[in-house]
């Protein structure tokens, strides 16, 4: 007989449903999901029973978009896969992609291993990978088919940073065709680079070095561009688009007009452009290095159209691009050159707790919160109905939700292996209270009772979103 | 204990999972749901176990929009609500939302007690009621808030019919600020129907007089203009929208500009509009009458962007407007003036089939068509989750759909009332096999086993996809 | 031999040209314009040599919305023929194209005559009739034919002013259809009449009576639905539609998505809703009346789409619609109840001083300013290019204009015969120097030298923008 | 005394105005113009009269577009600036705006130098320069200012083209900010090229190597995604942007939405693309190569939006584009390979013929055939009212056009030095009589009277359509 955990009493909210419902665990995965009170439910026992009576039960988050370990500007991300997986569990997030690096010159196939190597044996939750690609030709097309086969089935490109993971059109639009041959998903980060390193040479020549200057010379209608470019790109290889970290109410625009015309094109956000802005950029002292990434935090007027865009469905997922940095040492490379800070924000810990607070708050609705946040991007990434809900046969990657507890964020009390919180004192309601891994307890209560290495590499299908 | 029926083996289709799970009903309701193969399920036992193998188990269909036994143009829809919820039932439509009709002159209570004894005792499945405001006056005003609170949530005028449903904007204004108040749903006929008429006259005049004439007096822009009239009016009275049996791409072109903007703008559309087209209303010798219904079928292109705009949610719902008349002596009535041809189709029966064949052919997902035949409608009008979905807790409103079925419709076969099919010959793949009524067996593999009086009035909350 | 007027060495300008250029008159027409210095120009000899050195020569202005000895809420218009004619004169203004009102129950017929009555002999500078249309039927559309014969071929209608001039859709259809036919140009107070009407009801039943409650109950949401609606009907009809007085942008909006289609559809809008704002509407102590009239005075933030929709040709003319109330007498007939407030407000004198203001601000360039105030109206309602233009052949309404002299707009200096300024106090740059009307002077450096009846009606061809 | 010509009797066009009035030239440029039989008029007398009566009088053609005597793909546009000239002559074009190139690795100054000598005393008609930026970089940038005060205000950038005119967006950006600072106007050949060479060694490895692939791998999405690019970098760098040779009706919308924005952006299309399609690519036996440009010509519904955007001012010039190669030793360098055939077509000579066709079948209006072929082009580059006008001071560059006769469009008639006609076999309404060029006749009813060398280097002012 299997090993039964029992969560009782408790409201399961998914994507879809709202159900006063009991959730049966068995080995791992949810067998059955049974009305409170109701004779089936009544009949059940279990090993362990968790008691949910005034709390929500809801799926594991997928968060799709994370830098682990990652290698920018000269230094590394300070979060590795063990600390950074370990965070996503305190937040609730039970699965994370993180994006392997094809580095120039190198095949896809080295850069897999490399970050195979490195997840393995680290993670407290289950993991899965993206590929970068930094180097668009025959040979890593053809590779392209091999890793859709292995399960890693989306291919980031990079229209900024030239010279480093920079790809221009020709290749973009070669990968993008592939992609529409092999069922792969290609993944832009969506700002042109080219027109931007000028406004930044030009912006330091001027003697505009503050951080603030990051987020200036990154014009929000470059960002605009990029992603139209994107878009008539993908419409000419006949390939989905996913864009990443949307962050300008212009760029929501394009997404918009896209997906009006039925185009399989699909936009994510970040909390940290939905609750952040360029004020934070503007904080003195060099504070705003805390701040920097790309696509830059925007005046605070583009947060609405966020929003309305992840109400509108032309946002569909928010990841967090989890990539940080510490304030002393990493970030501080960049005093007195904005174009030196590392670019990264931390945040695999906080996005749950923070998208809750917009359900508080009346930006989106209970469910609409796990779409974004478990629901679609596990779909999006091919990982459903394993991952993102809770149904018989789903992996039972389950969080235990206490809507009502309230915590204050801070760099005090996080998780995550950094020295500043981009939220420090801010107060949020709702907290995580118990999380299952495939239905082991890793935390229980306010207690990590997890492991290195409990979590696995997920293989993923393709978009499940498409056809 | 409780009655038990289980159905075992099938796939779970909702609008947001796909499930191979087992169904177990206790006492008309679904208690839970188990994993196939899961210990949970293996100890299930039940008085009655349905095999679902190779098939679908969906929810019963929502059809939120048909008249039945309804008065018009001097003659009655020719399915009561005997016939009409029968056929409902063998179309695996389990809950129909008809619509009460307030006369001039008259007070909304008339009009909704009069449809309470319309249906009372003659129903095979559950039913609920829409109301028609022919008369908005400060008293129907008052009116509308005690229907909200009894569980009649939505409202319908009418921009076209002058001097019969019509209601002007300044009546339009006010029923939509008065629901904004008391949490109503104003649906609209959006149709200038000032202006169709001008065309109907010329057209008669100049002795335009086939049901070919009805289409093309009954213009696209028209409809297209009343939809974005009553988008504005809905903006000045901060009050959501409801555009019914939507038909022109102009106009859901106007729907998906609202949405844009983040309006509570929904739209419907029906099969007709969908598999239908102007060229029927063509079809020589008075056989275009049997096509007549308003807003008209419209040219061929026009379907494409209906598709487009139900995969993009640009439109939410499926409904059928089902108000079938006899050809013989209701149709005929129309014989040398196609403006007496009743206005309506006969539909109840083939919704939930002709959309699976819009799965088959490619134009939506299999979810999709749950979603917009049963989760939606029950969503958009207060009965989630009650009805539209199969989740622990819901009725058991259940429909076994055999998908490799292949049947011919024809007025042969069917089981409206009505001497007619619009859909005559045409074959489509995906059958219901058996249908649970709040678990009570009504259609058992082929046969009729329900009986008038089973379905019962459900009271409705407002629109779910508000707040 | 004929009676010859010279004006020398002004930069002639024109909506096409700015022409260093002698101009020579002849009998009441421009005869010829020659280049400064050249041989031709330097032969020319007069019996009245106009200095224009430093000076602009300008076309007169055409006015093509006035309101002169017009009826409205019970009382009239305070400037009649010959005060407003010669208020225009002064202003620099040598056309005017006036509204003559069918009654309801009447004919066309005998309101125009009334308003040749009216003007007859009283005129300082020639004028032109539009017609209004208050009661459109078989009659009155047959009568359109003929007055576009005569002469008269602009035909008004109101979507405002229920039981007043308000037509509603089917007769605005209708009347556009005929227009089609007989190449008349409808001309569309567009605002949703019916539907404000009910705010204003419930303003005032809430004791919302003071003036600033006209503009906020006539919604800039009710404006642009009616202009959609007008656009739409008038492409049913497949006629041209000139939407008068547009306020908000949300209109300007609906026009400029009409022209992207290359639809027939034209814009005018006022000095007022470029110059004065709702601030106006909220001054204390009753002063907000005198801002009164429909369409009403938008926010600030309107005036910036106002000014780029005249750049990008989304507006094409600028007309005052000149219909002036005394303050004591008039206005004030409203006091406790904004409802009746005579709409309208004094503007035909200052018109081409606020637009050359424009100029000066950057707002529009030199020949954009003689284009909307001169060419595009007289091109629009057929005047062209008798007027609008100093052209050879062109009739002599000939502006001297100092660009560089500063006057203070007040009450106390204005020719036009109402107790108020709208625009008191406000300083302008530029002024009227010299005004001929058919080559014979009625503006000598300041001094008034014309007389009533000097102006005479002019007949008018169809709008020079078709086909 | 001056020498005098006089033209009598004719309607003549401007883009403003159609008048009935005798054109007075004096010494080279337009001294008066006076109405028909106007005393002013008849006194007037001229060594010599041209006689107009049943004629219209136009101002000589611009076109901003042509390539004499230019190094394409290892050869020489056929045409150098002799026989161009002339042919533009005979075509009743009096100015054309060539482009001088910069070489990769050379000075701006350099180019424009020898462009300068391969005009020098060869031309028929007057010319001026636009420059070709090939090389953008601190020093060129430099040299920009200078051409402007030099009168070269214009410059060409090529999103196409790579390794040859190419420049990135960072160079383009930093043309444009130059341009914003020195009144430049940046021109765009707004392709993607890098996109497109992917699909043009697609499809030559796929061995489609017709011409007709010329057309099918330069997708119109690929110019629609420039042309927004262009506008986009364009709004950072806050400078306007005129884009060439406009072809695909995706592109016209992306200038119609930036001009709705009021937005300096500015269109260009010519003849090939309103008069030739795809169809002519297609044609058999290596035919279509005739047709190779780029942008290339699209399928024939693209035509309609181009006459479209031409009405409503999304488009405002028509250039020929002029780039003749022959097919005999220069077309056939790319049988076998579409992408070494010579990209150009002739086209000097017929386009003032070809809009006056566009004239007669309804597409554009009479004054708007002079606005888009000699005023718009004047006032772009600076040389109205210089060029493109009939005004007094105007430069007497004027054509007598006989708008009945009816011609034959042939290589064997043509006066381009070039063996095929594009428009073989094509008839035409109207036909060029005599053209004058600075007061001289340089054809004379069908007889050629102009030599090399009496056209003469023209410096341009910035474009006027800018504040």
């Amino acid at each position: 007989m299997s090993t039964r955990t029992l969560v009782r009493g408790g409201l399961v909210v998914t994507a879809a449903e709202e159900t006063h419902a009991d959730v049966l665990v068995e080995d791992g995965r949810i067998a059955a999901l049974a009305a409170h009170g109701s004779e089936a439910a009544a009949a059940w026992t279990a090993e362990r029973v968790i008691d949910a009576t005034g709390r929500y039960v809801l799926p594991g988050g997928v968060d799709a978009h994370t830098h682990l370990d990652f290698p920018f500007g000269g230094t590394f991300a300070s979060d590795d896969f063990e600390s950074g997986t370990r965070a996503a569990a305190w937040g609730g997030t039970t699965t994370v992609v993180d994006f392997a690096v094809q580095s120039v010159g190198h095949t896809l196939r080295e850069g897999l291993d490399a970050w195979y190597a490195k997840a393995d044996g680290k993670c407290a939750v289950d993991y899965a990978f993206h590929m970068i690609l930094s180097d668009v030709d025959g040979s890593s097309l053809k590779e392209m088919d091999l890793l859709v086969e292995e399960g890693v089935t989306s291919f980031k490109l990079f229209m900024a940073y030239p010279g480093v993971f920079y790809s221009d059109d020709g290749r973009i639009l070669r990968a993008m065709q592939r992609a529409a041959l092999n069922g792969g998903l290609v993944m832009m980060h969506a700002e042109n680079g080219i027109a931007i390193d000028v406004l930044v040479e030009q912006a330091l020549a001027r003697g505009d070095t503050d951080p603030r200057f990051h987020g200036e010379t990154r014009h929000a209608l470059l960002e605009a561009e990029a992603t139209h470019r994107a878009v008539q790109l993908s419409r000419v290889a006949g390939a989905p688009l996913y864009v990443v970290h949307v962050s300008a109410r212009e760029a929501v625009a394009e997404l918009a007009a896209a997906r009006d015309l039925g185009l399989p094109v699909f936009g994510e956000t970040c909390p940290q452009y939905l609750f952040l802005s360029a004020d934070n950029l503007a904080e003195p002292g060099f504070e705003g290095a805390k701040y920097v990434c790309s696509t830059p935090l925007r005046p605070r007027e583009h947060q609405a159209a966020l929003w309305r865009g992840l109400r509108t469905d032309d946002l569909q997922v928010v990841s967090t691009d989890h990539c940080p940095f510490c304030f002393r040492g990493q970030k501080e490379l960049g005093r007195g050159d904005f174009s030196r800070i590392p670019n990264g924000l931390p945040g695999v810990e906080h996005r749950m707790d923070l998208l809750h607070q917009a359900v508080v708050d009346g930006h989106i609705s209970r469910r609409r919160w796990i779409e974004i946040a478990c629901a679609a991007p596990a779909r999006m990434f091919g990982l459903y109905p394993k991952k993102g809900t809770l149904a018989p046969g789903s992996d039972a990657d389950l969080v235990v939700y206490d809507p009502a507890a309230v915590q204050t964020l801070s760099a005090r009390t996080h998780h995550m292996n950094v020295d500043y919180s981009a939220y420090e004192g801010r107060t949020v309601t709702g907290r995580v209270e118990t999380v299952l891994s495939r239905g082991r307890v890793v935390i229980d209560r306010g207690t990590y009772t997890g492991r290195a290495g409990h979590g696995v590499y997920t293989p993923r299908s393709t978009c499940q979103y498409l056809g």
